[in-house]
């Protein structure tokens, strides 16, 4: 991040408020506070809005002494289950800590919302409280993916939001991606590419035809580099920082990716364990393998963005624990400080107009 | 593979005679006729037909002992390139090593061939001299997944022969896909599931839901068991053993799976790389490690499988060594063994008609 400290000063407080859903996620808010313990002392500058039962979230706030003065709690008796059907959510949720929580972005007193509740009724209600951007037709999930790349990481997304996505989504996805690589990562101009079976141009199915016309036209003005069709093997790849693709196959590549480092955990730890020389060596090693272990630690990349909506909503895993739920804050301090929400509707709003680009090298001009 | 030895002699010698295209892979005849050698080397019963370049594969497999007596040369010119328009082979390839291999197949000369050279062109080729099964639609590639089920492997398909598939093609898939996890993996009874993003029925594209219903009533006739909607991170899991889904969507899987633990393993080295006592810990730790390694490396589950033609395709890896060559080779011979073809082509064809399922516990009945 090169934000600019000078400027601080100039920026209104209610842009360090983080909006958090205490309720919902599987570990319960026990969880969720943990966490904002973690954050709020690594971070001096974050505050909190915290929705859900008011006796329960006291008890839990008054054990932890760095959350003193930088909590207010909302009072939410109701709590969206993570079975829970989206449309029921849609029309009855209104006492819950979900709705109250998007509700704290849509009021202007937060920028940006964490919840670690259920993924459809949360996309469902931030929808319908905080509205698509203009120019949006399906708003998309965005997820950071471990990468050889030298921020460490990489954007895909949608990965789940819709299981559809035309064309004109998928140059969608690759404006509001661009934009919070920019913001989330740091990147002045951010490599996108489409997720295809080929790199071949003539590969693959027709909306990604015309979507790889449709993006290489907009790489002037949307300010990033587009590096054409990228394959599954890529996406962990240093040659390319954003991967576009519908909600189906960004969901099923997440989890492939997921499930398969699962696995290997698994199978490593079995081979640590399988003989005496083994299990000697696995101590050995254990300050290499905790920092492998870091470095593809989910939680650590937990928090999928919600990207094309009058308000930023960072999705935490359902099981998170307090280290996946500070991961999740940060991101979503991260995006506050640098007035993501504002950008990302600039550059999506900018998209359909004439070609109009801030220059690169200016600090703070449009991203 | 529970293949009764007291009927071997009954079986013609044709049987266990591999077609293999020499040429094509990017390491060239050398790594196929090592490969062929280590295979050989483990299967006494093992006899090939190999195609290309006869000078140059005559000298290669003078120098291999094993392989005297065991191999006929097939004079073939030309090579079919990674980068050849499948179209373009098609209609010139007749004096390629690809044409002759896959010849030898419709000939009868071999129920399988086993080719390292271009994916689209092998498809192609094969489709069009072999032909599609009665009832078959999309041929399908099929492929083994290192996974916790007792047998170590899953089954995906398609991974990759066509970008699309509606519901009838999923049906032909789930049946194909338990043929080959009864004959290549030894399963009585596979548990078939659907690749989507979620597993209530409700979830994911309209032609997933047509499928669910399909296969769900042919599980009785197909003598597999159906286990609904799977996700991404159950492709490597115990609780099924055939993923059936679109070639674009296994395709990506499929990579995106290798990439996964391709990324892990560098970040392992490196991890081993980083202090003394990291790099003292690897050499202690070695054994395990190379347990972990065989147990996913990926030349191991070298061999995606061509499914819905009149004869068997086995594609290896452009890249293959011989270690992935004899993989790929073993897997050809298992299923040329158990007659695969045969059953397959039974399988798919008795699925239009009548209820008829060979009993569960005859061995050698109907798979």
């Amino acid at each position: 991040m090169n934000t600019d400290h000078r400027q601080e000063p100039r920026r209104e407080a209610p842009r360090t408020v983080i909006s958090v859903d205490a309720m919902g996620g599987d570990n319960g808010p026990s969880a969720v506070v943990a966490g904002l313990a973690k954050a709020a002392t690594k971070n001096p500058d974050i505050r909190f809005i915290l929705h859900g039962r008011r006796d329960e979230l006291e008890r839990l706030v008054a054990r932890r002494r760095v959350l003193e003065d930088r909590i207010e709690i909302r009072d939410a008796a109701e709590v969206v289950t993570m079975d829970a059907k989206p449309s029921h959510v849609m029309r009855h949720g209104q006492g819950t800590s979900m709705w109250s929580a998007i509700d704290s972005v849509r009021n202007g007193e937060a920028p940006v919302c964490v919840s670690c509740g259920n993924t459809g009724a949360l996309m469902l209600l931030s929808i319908m409280r905080l509205k698509k951007l203009p120019g949006v037709n399906r708003p998309a999930i965005a997820c950071l993916w471990p990468s050889r790349s030298p921020q460490g990481f990489n954007v895909m997304l949608d990965v789940g939001a819709d299981v559809r996505a035309d064309e004109h989504d998928l140059l969608q996805y690759a404006l509001m991606g661009a934009s919070y690589a920019r913001n989330g990562l740091g990147l002045e101009r951010p490599r996108v590419g489409i997720l295809n079976v080929g790199t071949e141009e003539n590969k693959g199915r027709a909306e990604l035809k015309a979507a790889h016309d449709l993006i290489e036209n907009a790489a002037g003005t949307g300010n990033f580099e587009f590096v054409g069709f990228v394959e599954g093997g890529d996406i962990p790849s240093d040659h390319v920082d954003v991967i576009v693709t519908d909600g189906f196959t960004g969901n099923i590549a997440l989890k492939t990716g997921e499930g398969t480092a699962r696995l290997i955990g698994d199978f490593m730890r079995e081979a640590f364990k399988a003989t005496p020389l083994s299990r000697i060596a696995a101590l050995l090693a254990l300050t290499s393998l905790n920092r492998l272990k870091k470095r593809i630690d989910p939680r650590r990349v937990n928090g999928g963005v919600f990207l094309g909506l009058n308000g930023t909503v960072v999705k935490s895993h359902g099981a998170s624990d307090a280290t996946g739920v500070a991961a999740a804050v940060r991101l979503a301090f991260e995006l506050a400080q640098s007035g993501f929400t504002e950008r990302l509707a600039a550059r999506v709003a900018s998209a359909g107009g004439p070609v109009h680009d801030a220059p690169r090298d200016v600090a703070g001009g449009e991203r």
